[in-house]
C-alpha cells in the first residue's frame, strides 16, 4: 500500500466557553486534527476516527519526508483502505483533556498565562464528544461515520446516542460501554503513581523536572493491561537481559520492555494528562445514564459494527457481548465480530488486515 | 472450632554465616518461628508450612488474649483441623528476607551496627528454604511434610528436590514452578512504585520518613492480582464511595479498598523486604536448574498434592498442571485437584473448609 504521504495536523480554535459536564466552564478551546480524503458536496461521506487513550490526531501518513514514524493507524487509512480516502473524509482529533495540540492540562490558563495543571477541569467522554462535535461543526460535515477503539469505542458509542441524527453507523472495536472494576483499579494504580512522584509539584511541573518516573511506572502498567499473558509470554517468557543481576534493575526481558516503554512515553505524554483522561474513562457508564443500556441505545439510529478480540482481556469480548445484548433488545441494526487474535487489546492497533476486511465490508453498505 | 489458643513467636540465632545462592555471605542468621503440637518421640510428625510473600511466622492463635487479630492461616491449625495438632507439629517461620523477625534488610549488619538496607544480598527461593532447613534440623525434626501456598508453594518444591530424604510429602497450593512473563511485570512494576519513592533514599529510610507511597502503590498492584475481576465485580462493581469527586481523590469503591489495603501495609511490612522477596520470586524456576521440570523431580521421594483454584489468574491451573505433568512424567505419587472458587489467586486464604477436607484425606495416608 502507498500509504497516504505527507499530511499537516491543523488547529481551530473556539473563543466561547465550553461548559462541561462538571458544571465547570472551560474558557477556550483549541482542537488539533487531521483530515484525509476530500468531503463531498452532500457533506455526508465523513469518516470521524476516534483515538485510544493516549493516541492523537495523527492517524496515518508522515509530517514530513524525514518523519521516520507514520501515524498511529497508518495502515487502515489511504486509498483502497479500510478508511478509503477516494470515498471517505476521513477526520480524527487529539482528545479534550490530551498533550498533542488540544486543550489540555498542559494549556495556558487565559485567566493566569500559566499551564492550567490540576486547575483545568475534570472532564468526560461525554465532553470529548462535544468538543469532537464543535470539529465536525466547523468542518461543515452533515452525516458521520464514527469508528473508534479503546477509548475511542466509548465515544462512538456516545455519538451514536448523543447525536443519532447525524450519526449514520457507529463502529466501536475492543471497547466497552463501561469500565470493570479491574480496570479501574489498574487505571487507580498509574494515577497514584503520578501523583506519588517527586516532581509532580502538584501538577505544576511545566517547566521544571517532569514526573518521569511516576508517568512512566503507571505506563508500564498499561502495557500490562494491553497485552496478555500468552503474548508476553510468547514475546519474553522468562529471557534474562544478560543474566541474572542480583540487583534490583532490570533482570528480565520483559521488565526491560516495560522499562522502555515506560521510558520513551515520557517524552511524548503529559502526566497531567494521564491522570484526566484516565479519569474519563473511569467515569464513563452509558448504561447507568439511562437506566440501562438497552435504554441508552433507544434513540440511536445509526447501524453498529461491534469488533472485539478473543486474548482482550482489558475490554474483553464479554463486554462487547453485553453491548450487543442491549442494542439487539433496543431493535438496533447491529453486526458483531470476534477476532481471534493473540495480541491482547492491542489487537486492534495490530490487526490490521482482518479488520480491514471486515471494515470494507461494512462500510460498502 | 476452638482455635489453637495463644502462641508465642520464638527466636533462634545461628553465628556462623550462611553462603548464598549468589555466592555472597550472610555473616549471622535469626530466625522467628512459631510451634503448634509436640513433636513425637520418632521426631517424624513435622508439618512445615510455608508462607506466602508477605506472611510471617504467625500461622494461627493470638500472641496474647488483647490481640484482635488471629494468624493468617487460623481455621487450618488446631485439634482436628487440617494441621492437625493431635497428630502433627506444625512449624512456621518468617522468611528470609522478610520483614518480621528472620534476618532481612532491615536487620542490623554486624559489620556496621546500622540496618543492611540495599546491603542485604539479594536472595532466592533455594536461600529461603536453606535457612527453614536449619530450623527443622535446629528443631530436631527428622522426617517432615512441607505445605505452602503461593510463595511457599515454590518453597515446597524446592523441598522435594533439595532435601528428599527427609520430606515425606510436599503440597503446593496455588503456586508454580516458575513465574510468568506477566506475574514478574507486575512485581516489576511494584518494585519500581518503591525505587521511585522520595523517600527510598537509596534504602536507607530506616528511622526516617519511609517509602510508604510507593509500597503502598506496589500492595495496590498486588491485590488486583490476588483478586479477578469477577471477585473485584462482586465486591465493588462500578459503585462510587460518594458519587463522583470530579478531582484526583478516591472515587470508587475499588480504588478506596485498594488505597485501604495499600495503606494498611505500610504499617507491617518493610518496602526493602517487599524488593528482596519479590525478586526471589521473580529468579525462581525449578525446571531451568535442572534441564526441564520432570528431571527436577527425578529425585524427590515425596508424595506430592497439587491443588489450584479455578478463578486464580496470577498462579493459573494450568501452571499447575505443568507440575502435574511433569511429576507423572517422572513416575512421583501425585494427587492433583482444582477447587472451584470465584475468589481469585487470594481462595488459598480464603476457601478453608474444602482444602481442609482435601488435606485431612491427603494427610491421613
Amino acid at each position: 500500500m502507498a500509504g497516504i504521504g505527507i499530511v499537516e495536523t491543523k488547529y481551530v480554535k473556539f473563543k466561547e466557553p465550553l461548559k462541561l459536564q462538571s458544571g465547570k466552564i472551560l474558557p477556550e478551546l483549541e482542537i488539533a486534527y487531521e483530515t484525509y480524503g476530500t468531503l463531498n458536496e452532500n457533506k455526508d461521506n465523513a469518516l470521524l476516527v476516534l483515538h485510544a487513550l493516549t493516541g492523537d490526531a495523527h492517524i496515518a501518513g508522515k509530517h514530513s519526508e524525514e518523519d521516520r514514524k507514520v501515524g498511529w493507524w497508518d495502515e487502515m487509512v489511504g486509498p483502497d483502505c479500510a478508511f478509503d480516502t477516494n470515498k471517505f473524509f476521513v477526520i480524527c482529533s487529539n482528545c479534550l483533556g490530551g498533550c498533542s495540540g488540544t486543550t489540555g492540562p498542559g494549556s495556558i490558563n487565559p485567566e493566569t498565562g500559566e499551564p492550567y495543571g490540576l486547575d483545568f477541569p475534570v472532564i468526560t467522554i461525554e465532553d470529548m464528544v462535544e468538543v469532537q462535535k464543535k470539529l465536525v461543526d466547523y468542518l461543515g460535515v452533515k452525516k458521520v461515520i464514527v469508528i473508534g477503539g479503546s477509548m475511542g469505542g466509548m465515544q462512538a458509542l456516545e455519538w451514536s446516542v448523543r447525536f443519532p441524527d447525524i450519526t449514520k453507523s457507529v463502529v466501536v472495536i475492543a471497547s466497552t460501554s463501561k469500565l470493570s472494576a479491574q480496570a479501574i483499579g489498574f487505571n487507580a494504580v498509574g494515577r497514584n503513581a503520578i501523583l506519588n512522584d517527586e516532581n509532580f509539584a502538584g501538577g505544576n511541573y511545566y517547566g521544571k523536572k517532569l514526573p518521569e518516573k511516576g508517568l512512566s511506572i503507571a505506563r508500564m502498567v498499561g502495557h500490562i493491561t494491553y497485552l496478555c499473558e500468552g503474548a508476553m509470554h510468547k514475546k519474553f517468557g522468562r529471557e534474562f537481559k544478560d543474566g541474572p543481576s542480583f540487583d534490583f534493575g532490570v533482570d528480565f526481558q520483559v521488565e526491560s520492555y516495560l522499562d522502555y516503554q515506560g521510558r520513551i512515553f515520557v517524552d511524548r505524554f503529559d502526566a497531567n494528562s494521564y491522570l484526566y483522561i484516565t479519569k474519563a474513562v473511569d467515569y464513563y457508564d452509558l448504561g447507568q445514564k439511562y437506566g440501562s443500556l438497552d435504554k441508552a441505545f433507544e434513540n440511536a439510529k445509526a447501524k453498529f459494527l461491534l469488533m472485539s478480540f478473543t486474548s482482550d482481556w482489558l475490554f474483553p469480548t464479554e463486554q462487547t457481548k453485553e453491548m450487543l445484548s442491549a442494542l439487539i433488545k433496543a431493535k438496533k441494526d447491529v453486526s458483531f465480530v470476534e477476532l481471534e487474535s493473540g495480541a491482547g487489546h492491542d489487537a486492534f492497533l495490530l490487526e490490521t488486515k482482518n479488520q480491514t476486511k471486515i471494515l470494507k465490508s461494512f462500510l460498502a453498505n
